[in-house]
């Protein structure tokens, strides 16, 4: 048994969006969806399906062992089945699935378009990158680029003619952002053009071969005489082509990458050093107002973000499907009621109690993630298309997005580890596609602002905007369900989620006390454990919320194993995982300085 | 700052040695080690530190790169520089280093011993399984192999010589050792001499270049019409090359490595398939009497789950070096007192409260694992040395094996991975050491037993020895600890250090009436949550030893920042991580039974 079958769980995706989000009915009273019947979102998810097993899931495994290669004169060439899996993607717009059609895009909603997202990172998360940051910068282009340029590029990009990368990190500029050195000098007489002067580092797809035709770097540079610190950046546009009126390539820019990073993980995703104004002039084009470079890129914070917790939900998903697989095939011991009996049958480690902790641990997860993140997404569909409900909407995503990506993307490497540990010895080898989904995961919690970042995002803004309002509006949503939750039969379930909640709320008027007293150092201590704190009560609601739901379609139309197994997810996640927030508040409250001791950590 | 410097946290390690064991003064009374001085120590600490630092470091991540070569004859070439690493501690006696004089060693104490590997492995892990399993099979060739042969095959291995392993997985034979195939027939009048059929699988070492001369392979296999199960299987030792009486090579035996794994981590060290009896006869010794052979393994467990337990401590400790190493240095963003102020300095990111909270978390587990590894190794010497507490001594050691070997690897990983989340972005590149002890550290909980069998070791055997009896003397040794601590002035975390002991003691009596109730299902469910849990409520126990030993030396001698660091790890400790046990607590008794639910993981 080498390899292992690559699932999806379409099942668990086909629940969260038509029985749980309602997409079906509910997304099609809005005009931009109206044409978005079952039938068309079904027929995405199909294919979606099956380019993510027959296309993408293939070049996974090799492509990791393969890697990217760069040339003299700062090509990249990725692994074998990359370009052509690129084309798949172009010619069936799978790249521009959310942009609107003006600009070649498919226009999905978001949440219908997390699941193929989903689906695809689930296969191949280091390709995905290709993509998924040519897509991100196509949005920012559309949005803010210079009008002319607006419509045509964008359009290049979401239909894959031309590729695009994120350019903020520099080697001193980090989780610091505005630290960033790198230069952008106007050229004379040319309105809005500039010259860049400086290093880009950690550039995923900074240069590769899927789209020859152009590659269209977004870039943050400081214009002379900025003020220090963010509020100095601005945002600028150059490509590795220089373009004409026609947007046909012309001359080769000063935009060049003079290393790939040897990592840990997603080692088909180039990783790049770009070198810019170093080998001839790099010419850029403003994007966006002079120093608003900051702005613009925290408005595509939440779906950046987002998105990443798509990568999480992913690789949590594709590990507990290749563990479930392995476990009901691999025979390994007896039955444990005849352990002592070396002649009883060997059985599958499905049914060794320990191996079924395990599962159970990551369909739990990764069922309640993919509640989350779908969630989320749908009220950016809502969101977008009622401006009555759009800023109560966004405000509760915007509360949680610092959740759904440290936590998400941290439960998706332990997920993907303890995927591992479900496989014993042949987890730790290059065979089986496990160990590699450790790798790849790694990076999530890193970056679009490292874990930590988030957790300092979640206390030191999110849980301040409005004085606390964003919580208290979550504290009411939350609470909702728990009612909703004990109608629906799960009495003694609700009440532990509700007081997971109550704690919650009171760690977090802890927090804010803190803060007022001027101790903002013991809460910056405790702000991540108050994130995996906030991240496990939130899983919770979402386990409440599917119990129900399934309870209502098991009277509507009878039970599944899929659909019985919700209440399982709820039990056990009351009574295996939640009490974590137990001892997490009591961490959080005990206003413990001992590693802020001076002393300590002096090199 | 490419790379980063390697350290020894040599000053922790002398505490645990000296001051908290007392062995320059306890075990000198002990005839065997009376020679050993501190001055002989010290020589032996400091020159390990410095064949750790200049001769194992260098070759650890070059040999990850570089990986192991196999050649059509079964040949496998080890990393450049292992060779000479081996020669460097052959000729220094650094492989025998607690065996006997007479067989080679050196005779140290194992908790000496312990301190030595733990440097060896925290430098090259891959290297060190070299000669880390050729001692191992040396020690069973001591003891067990026929009379004749027993000095002088020790003796070779031990002093480096020839090398050697432990072959007992088979594909179908993982953590269900009872069912390996492996045929071994008697050679016909030639007594104790067999001939081996059957393939090997995950063989650490099964070939190399370090001991060019042989290599013994220790053989789980199964004589003719011996019954199923573990009862039925004997050991072997199969040299690579037959030797004749003078122990010089005559002709190659048919022991043919066929293939090595690519792996997520420990690339230096070749996992081969091992083909017996394929290319030619394989001929071996029976070792001990036939059928003796899970029995003598069992005797080897012990040891071979505490090696696996240094392991884990030298990576969690060697994470910790690098990340405060790295934090010290590295700057990133300003002072969070100044946070607003873009023109504040940037500062060593160790001052942000977050990264403190990782760094202190790793600092403590690394610190309390020490303490706990060498107590274990200390009472082996102490056993060794004294019949009337024998008994007592070694029971302790095996009550708490499994849980130094599934918690202590356990945390190594995650506190390897906190390592790179310390780094941020440079974490996972591989210019930096961090990722690599990632994927090295994986290794930890899947060998010699993978965590989830080390738990059912521990509820399912080690509880139940004497019906409790182990558990009970460790309660009682565990709540002295508790009383000497208030003595010396830590009485609010001593308290709360014997409230947990009571909900581990009250746990323990839970799971026993689960397996007097028949729901032996229910008790495995949770086998792994209480041993997390008991590792959890003994490292505050060995928080307590270490606060409580360094109090009194800071009396005698007066305060250093790491003396006074014990005092804070403790209220760390019980403030941040032991709440963790509680909620432990109460998943365990909540007798969940969902994931057991039939309908659940069927493919």
């Amino acid at each position: 048994m080498a390899g292992l079958p690559f699932r999806i769980d379409l099942e668990d995706i086909r629940f969260v969006l038509y029985d749980q989000l309602d997409i079906d009915q509910e997304l099609t009273k809005i005009p931009k969806y109206e044409a978005f019947t079952q039938d068309v979102y079904e027929a995405m998810l199909d294919e979606g399906a099956r380019i993510s097993r027959d296309v993408l899931y293939p070049i996974n495994g090799p492509g990791d062992r393969e890697g990217c290669k760069l040339d003299r004169d700062g090509n990249v060439t990725t692994p074998s089945g990359f370009k052509e899996a690129w084309k798949v993607q172009a010619e069936g717009g799978w790249i521009g699935l959310s942009a609107p059609p003006e600009v070649g895009g498919v226009g999905l909603p978001h949440s219908v378009t997390m699941a193929v997202t989903e689906m695809f990172c689930g296969a191949a998360m280091a390709y995905q990158m290709y993509p998924g940051l040519t897509a991100a910068a196509a949005r920012v282009i559309h949005k803010y680029a210079p009008e002319a340029w607006r419509q045509p590029i964008a359009e290049r990009m979401f239909t894959g003619k031309w590729a695009g990368t994120m350019c903020l990190t520099e080697a001193g500029a980090g989780s610091d952002v505005g630290e960033n050195r790198c230069k952008a000098t106007p050229v004379a007489g040319e309105e809005g053009a500039y010259l860049l002067d400086g290093e880009k580092i950690f550039i995923s797809g900074g240069d590769s071969d899927v789209a020859p035709d152009n590659i269209i770097h977004m870039i943050l540079a400081r214009t002379p005489n900025s003020p220090p610190g963010t509020k100095g950046l601005s945002l600028f546009l150059a490509p590795k082509f220089i373009f004409d009126e026609n947007f046909d390539s012309t001359t080769r820019n000063g935009a060049y990458v003079v290393g790939i990073e040897e990592k840990m993980g997603i080692h088909g995703s180039a990783t790049c050093t770009l070198a810019l104004g170093d080998r001839g002039p790099c010419k850029a084009w403003l994007v966006g107002r002079e120093h608003a470079g900051i702005e613009i890129m925290f408005l595509l914070m939440n779906e950046a973000r987002i998105g990443v917790g798509v990568q999480g939900l992913a690789l949590a998903s594709t590990a507990h499907q290749f563990a479930k697989a392995y476990a009901a095939e691999r025979l390994q011991g007896s039955s444990f009621e005849k352990w002592k009996d070396p002649t009883a049958p060997r059985v599958p480690i499905s049914l060794h109690p320990d191996v079924r902790r395990m599962l159970m641990t990551q369909k739990v997860y990764a069922e309640t993630l993919r509640s989350l993140t779908y969630r989320m997404g749908h009220r950016f569909d809502l969101a977008e298309n009622d401006p009555a409900q759009h800023d109560r909407l966004i405000g509760q995503v915007e509360l949680v997005v610092p959740v759904l990506k440290a936590f998400g993307t941290d439960i998706a490497f332990e997920m993907s580890a303890m995927g591992v540990q479900i496989l014993g010895g042949y987890g730790f080898i290059g065979e089986y596609p496990m160990e590699q989904l450790v790798r790849d995961a790694k990076i999530t919690s890193l970056y679009e602002g490292t874990n930590g970042i988030q957790a300092m995002d979640l206390i030191g803004r999110k849980l301040r905007i409005g004085n606390g309002a964003l919580f208290i509006e979550w504290m009411k949503d939350a609470n909702t369900e728990c009612g909703l939750a004990k109608a629906a039969g799960f009495a003694s379930e609700a009440d532990a989620v509700e007081k997971a909640i109550g704690q919650l709320a009171q760690t977090t008027m802890h927090l804010g006390g803190l803060g007022a007293q001027g101790r903002l150092d013991l809460a910056l201590v405790q702000a991540y454990p108050y994130l995996r704190m906030f991240g496990t009560v939130q899983l919770a609601v979402e386990a409440l919320i599917q119990a129900r739901v399934a309870a209502r379609v098991i009277a509507e139309k009878g039970s599944t194993p899929h659909l019985a197994g919700k209440a399982l997810n709820l039990r056990f996640y009351v009574r295996n995982l939640l009490p974590q927030a137990t001892a997490l508040a009591k961490s959080i409250q005990s206003n413990d300085d001992s590693c802020l001791d001076p002393a300590l950590f002096q090199a």
